[in-house]
This record gives C-alpha cells, sequence and structure tokens, in this order.
C-alpha cells in the first residue's frame, strides 16, 4: 500500500517512520527537493499549483493524506478526483480560514474569542475604535507558528497593522488572559471509531511551541473532548486531528485546529500505547484504531533554529531524540526530545541542554535526499 | 552521518527506523535488489567478491556495520580499508565458523557442548563410531534459521549425512537436553561501554525463531552477562551482540553467537528504554550507550511464511506489528508482532491469529525500492 502524502516535512517523515513497520509505502509532495520527509520515501517536487506534477503524484499512489494544512484546495480537489484523500478537502479547508474555522466553533457552540473579519485598513480601524478592547490581529489564511500575528488596541495604527501583516485579509481576535494553552489530539476513522489522547499543557516561546507536557486526569478532559468530537463529526473527518484551547480559569475557549498530526503529540511515539502517527495512518486506512492509554508522562521539547549538544544529551536516561535532518535556520524546527516519565533532575537536564543550544553538534546536516521526481 | 549496513533485511530496516530518528541515513549493501531495506534508505545491489561494487559502497558512507554474519572476510577486509568497519571483521569471521566460535567459547571458559570438526565423510564415521553418543551435525559456515543441520548417532550413515549436508566442512555437537533456550543482547561502545539486556526465553520451531519472551529477575541473568562480556572483550567488540544458550537444570551451555542485532531482541523497540537498534548505532558512532531498562514485559511473535490476518491482529490492545515488506515464501520472516504487557488474553489472541496465517491479509507485500545503483 503506498500512501501519497501532500507536504514533505518532520510530520511526514514521522508518520512514514511509524508507516514503515505496518508495511507502507510513501510518497511526498513538497516544493522544496531538500525537503525533510525525502530521507525515508519518494519526493515529489513540485508547486501546489502544478496540475501535471500532482496528477504524476497521485497516480503513485493508493490513498493521500496532508502533513500541513496549508495546501490550497485547488489542489486537494485535483488530487481528490484521482485517488481518495483523507481528511476530505472541505474538512481541511475550513482549518485554512480562521474566521470560517471560527465561524464553525460558534456554531457547533464552542466558545471562542469574539472574532471580528477585517477585509480592508478601512474595517480594522473601524474596530478597533468601536470595541476599544486589546486584539490580536493575524492574517486569516496561511499563518503558522505565530507568524503574521500582531496585538493592537484602540492607540494603534490600523495602518502600521494592516501594511505589516501584508494588506492581506485579517481576522481581529480578542486578546484574552488565559491560564494554560492546551491541545488535544483525536483520531476519527472511517467509521466514525472516535479516539481520544490524554490533554496536554503547551509553552508557547516567540509563537512558536517550545514544550508540551501531558496532563493525566485533567478536569477539563472531557470538556475537551466533547468539542473535538463536534468539530470531528460536523466536518465528517477521518484521520488525526489536534485542537488548541486556552484554559481561562477552567473554561476551555477555543483557539485553533489543525487537520492532521501536531507538534504537541509527538510525545505519543514513546507515551502511548499506539502513537498519533499510528492512529492517523489506521484511520485513514479504515483500520481498527489504535489504543491511546498513557505509558508514561512525558514531556516534548522543540529543538529550535540551531543545533544542540546531543551527546551530552544522550548521556540522560529516558531521552528520546528525534532528529529531522533540516539546515539549522533561526526558529526552524529541527528536532525534538521526549523524556520518557517526567522526573525532576533529566528534565532540568534536558531543559539546560536545550536553552544552551550551539554549533557543537556531532550531528551533521543531513541534506542527501533519496529519490527525487523533478 | 551516513552509515553503511552490508545485508539489507529486515535487521536492517529497523537499523534504518530506529536511526532515522537520530539524524542518520543509511546505504545497504545487498545480492538482492528487492531487498526489504531499501524502502527505508539507499541500495547498492552486488555481489560480495564484487570489489568495485563495494568500493563504491564504502565511498558513499562514514562507516559501516553488519545486518547479517556471513559476509565473506575478505569483502569484510577490502571494506575495513575504505572507511571503519564495526564490529572488526575478525569478530565478525568468528561468528562464520561455528568449530572457531566453540573453540573461544572453550577458550574463556564458558560450557559448551562437546564437539569435533568433521573434515570428511571419513572422519564423520570415525566420530559416530568412536563416541556413540546423539550428535547434530551441522555446516560449520553458512547456516541459519536451522538450514544445515540434522541428527545423528551410530546407526546414521555417515555417508548420507555428508551428502545431504552438501559435502562441507562440518561440526559435530553432542545432542543435549535442555529445559528452555534462552538468549541475552548486550552492546558494547568502542569505549568498553558494556549494556545488557535481560535474558530472553526463546522458543523455536522448525528451527527458526517462534517467540521470544522478556524473563525479568531470570537466575541466570548474571552468569550470562559475565560470558557475554567475556566474548565481547576477547574479540573488542563494538556494537550489539546476541548470545544464545541453552538453559540445562540451571547451567547455561553456550549454543552460538550472532555479531549483529537479533531476532530475539526486537521487543527492545517498544518494551526497553532504548532499543538494540539504537544502542547498536549509539556504540559503533561511539556516542553515549542508552539504558536497557525494561519498561513492560513484552513477547515477540515472528511472522513466518505467509500473510496473516492484520485488521485482525490490530483490534487487540497493545499490539505491535512491524512488517518487512518482504514476498512471502515458506520458512521466510515477514514480520513480528511484539505484546506490550503479557496479559494472557491478549497473548492467546494473538498467538491465535499467528497460528492461522492465511493469504486474507489487507497488507500488500511491497515490492516497489526507492533507489537502486546497479
Amino acid at each position: 500500500m503506498r500512501i501519497g502524502v501532500l507536504g514533505g516535512g518532520q510530520l511526514g517523515r514521522m508518520l512514514a517512520l511509524a508507516g514503515h513497520s505496518l508495511g507502507l509505502e510513501f510518497v511526498f509532495y513538497d516544493r522544496d527537493p531538500l525537503a525533510c520527509a525525502g530521507s525515508v520515501g519518494d519526493l515529489v517536487v513540485g508547486e501546489f499549483d502544478d496540475e501535471v506534477r500532482l496528477t504524476a503524484f497521485a497516480k503513485q499512489v493508493d490513498l493521500v493524506t496532508v502533513e500541513f494544512e496549508n495546501i490550497p484546495l485547488a489542489a486537494l480537489r485535483h488530487v481528490a478526483q484521482l485517488v481518495p484523500v483523507y481528511p476530505n478537502p472541505d474538512a481541511i479547508s475550513t482549518a485554512q480560514d480562521r474566521v470560517v474555522e471560527k465561524q464553525l466553533f460558534k456554531s457547533l457552540g464552542i466558545p471562542t474569542p469574539e472574532f471580528h473579519a477585517v477585509d480592508s485598513v478601512h474595517s480594522l480601524s473601524e474596530i478597533l475604535n468601536r470595541y476599544n478592547k486589546k486584539f490580536i490581529v493575524k492574517s486569516r489564511r496561511f499563518g503558522y507558528d505565530g507568524k503574521g500575528q500582531m496585538p493592537v488596541d484602540s492607540s494603534s495604527s490600523a495602518n502600521d497593522a494592516w501594511d505589516s501583516l501584508g494588506g492581506v485579509p485579517l481576522i481581529a481576535e480578542q486578546h484574552i488572559k488565559f491560564n494554560r494553552e492546551v491541545s488535544i489530539i483525536a483520531a476519527r476513522s472511517h467509521s466514525g471509531d472516535l479516539r481520544f489522547y490524554p490533554l496536554i499543557e503547551n509553552v508557547h516561546e516567540k509563537g512558536i511551541l517550545k514544550r508540551s507536557k501531558v496532563s493525566l486526569h485533567d478536569p477539563l478532559q472531557s470538556t475537551a473532548e466533547d468539542y473535538v468530537r463536534r468539530v470531528l463529526e460536523k466536518l465528517d473527518y477521518v484521520g488525526v486531528m489536534a485542537f488548541e484551547f486556552f484554559d481561562c480559569d477552567g473554561e476551555l475557549i477555543a483557539n485553533e485546529i489543525a487537520p492532521r498530526v501536531h507538534n504537541s503529540g509527538h510525545w505519543t511515539i514513546e507515551g502511548a500505547s499506539i502513537s498519533q502517527f499510528e492512529n492517523h495512518l489506521r484511520a485513514i486506512l479504515n483500520w481498527p484504531m489504535g489504543d491511546t492509554s498513557v505509558r508514561a508522562l512525558c514531556t516534548m521539547y522543540n529543538i529550535i533554529g540551531s543545533q544542540i549538544n546531543v551527546e551530552q544529551l544522550l548521556k540522560i536516561p529516558d531521552v528520546h531524540l528525534h532528529w529531522y535532518g533540516k539546515a539549522p535556520r533561526p526558529g526552524r524546527k529541527l528536532g525534538h526530545v521526549t523524556l520518557w516519565g517526567s522526573t525532576v533532575q533529566n528534565a532540568l537536564a534536558v531543559e539546560e541542554i536545550i536553552n544552551k543550544q550551539h554549533g557543537s553538534s556531532s550531528l551533521d546536516t543531513v541534506v542527501h535526499q533519496k529519490q527525487i521526481f523533478v
């Protein structure tokens, strides 16, 4: 069975590492000939509006999934004419537009911050003046890792904000104070079978996820499951979805969904019975869904921007390194570390190494690729 | 860092699946263009006496290891002139010849069955007549999975035995009665750092490993560690080694060593802190050795010869499927299943499916390969 994956980043790479054990083969589609998933599967290099290339990709595989959400809807629909695509293109498309996404939350009775669509500098100015509140303005589409966001209030220049975000359609979301950022990873199969992993507490830095920690028996678990279930069923969704929330004094406020495996679920590789990667594959293949029980309280740390001292890291017991084979670049996710079981001593040791990133690692950045169709 | 692996079977495939997470890349060398490790790395196809091809392989990699032991010594030495080879060629060579191997055991004071080198039909006849015992005669070299073995005694025809084993040099090993077959997996780094996994109880059927089960706190653990340590240190061995023993009323009798990761250690992927595959890579890279603690009492079942009903299998909780992507063939290892934690109910369910192998699986046999240099 050959699985096509739109996108060839680390999420695709980890899907393939899980899938090879199930006897699956992978073909990735990415604009970048050095896409890091190319090491563990075939890679078709092309733009997402190149229908000839997309057709060639689709014809090599039995079904298609995505590993990042910002695939143009036209490309998804083109591929879906040739081969089944899971999750379905409309579901993916919903997650591409912050206004559409939040309208969905509202329609399903899921609390979400007050929001306003902003189509022009004029409408932004009007909103800032009328509401006299703090907002976060974000590009409606194609934002990730905190990119394309800025805080504004009535004293801000609507012109400056509009220009600095590139003059594209925006959403103004009310700025809210929260106690925690949490996420839930859920999977839904063709037959509607649902699986939920436990709530995860996430810490971001400069808009990028820095650390995720399992929160077992969290008092908000059942509410989170209820909310993600509503979205999955409404979208007739097949596969893994992540749902991010703010915990505001015990109330879950929906932030956003990601229609794919998610950084905050990487701990499941070692920490859960069946990982989010295997469960995504089982779901889209209509195989029996896997158990999401927790085997250990894990903490996941992202390695961002530059190398770390790998040999020092590997001296710490219960450390699992996941290196993505990407060239270092500021703000780029290069790998992650999962600490199995969270002893304070090991956690402190890992954090010290992660915070002391430097260039002296013995890990080369691998730019060699398997097979590239260009 | 690019690791070259001589041999491209499932052991190489699982080495690569562990190694990609560490940021490593893999190049395999195998005679078979469909070698199953080709899905997760580059594959150089060549005979083991093809020095041109071996040179081309060696020049692509930073260091070389083996995933099966029957690589001709000349090939190992040729590659070792170009790039470091771990374990060292002489150590691998020792494990290739049952007489040399058992002489080593004797010289290190490790109990092993009485044995005699058999160089001709005449010497076989002489041994059978002189000792009046039951022997197992085996080819001295290139045996695996019970191939090239037969039981004989003084009533047997030396001519028939000699002919049926192909007229090659043999070893006659005294037939012994044992209570259990056990093995230990150990790893040794460049600096001599040693790690031992717990003893494993193995059940064979028709000479092929069928089931392996962790035996925690086994009374023979420290003896097994002592014996494998003697061999590792004597051979100045770097990497993972498996040592198989017979347990004869509480006494360990050495059967054989395998200079590589081993089928009886597959449970370590899910059941140990750091798997045998990662620890082999850490050892040959001179990285810190990983913890071998047990996380769960696992049982591993081989899938041999024909497909199984995968969907039924995946319904059982705590089942981890490892499919190798090989074409079915009688007696061929096609995959394995690790049951995490050995609840009796799950174990019975797995055994029922494994024992009812048939052709109705939804798993295709994948014969597609990544990149083949021929």
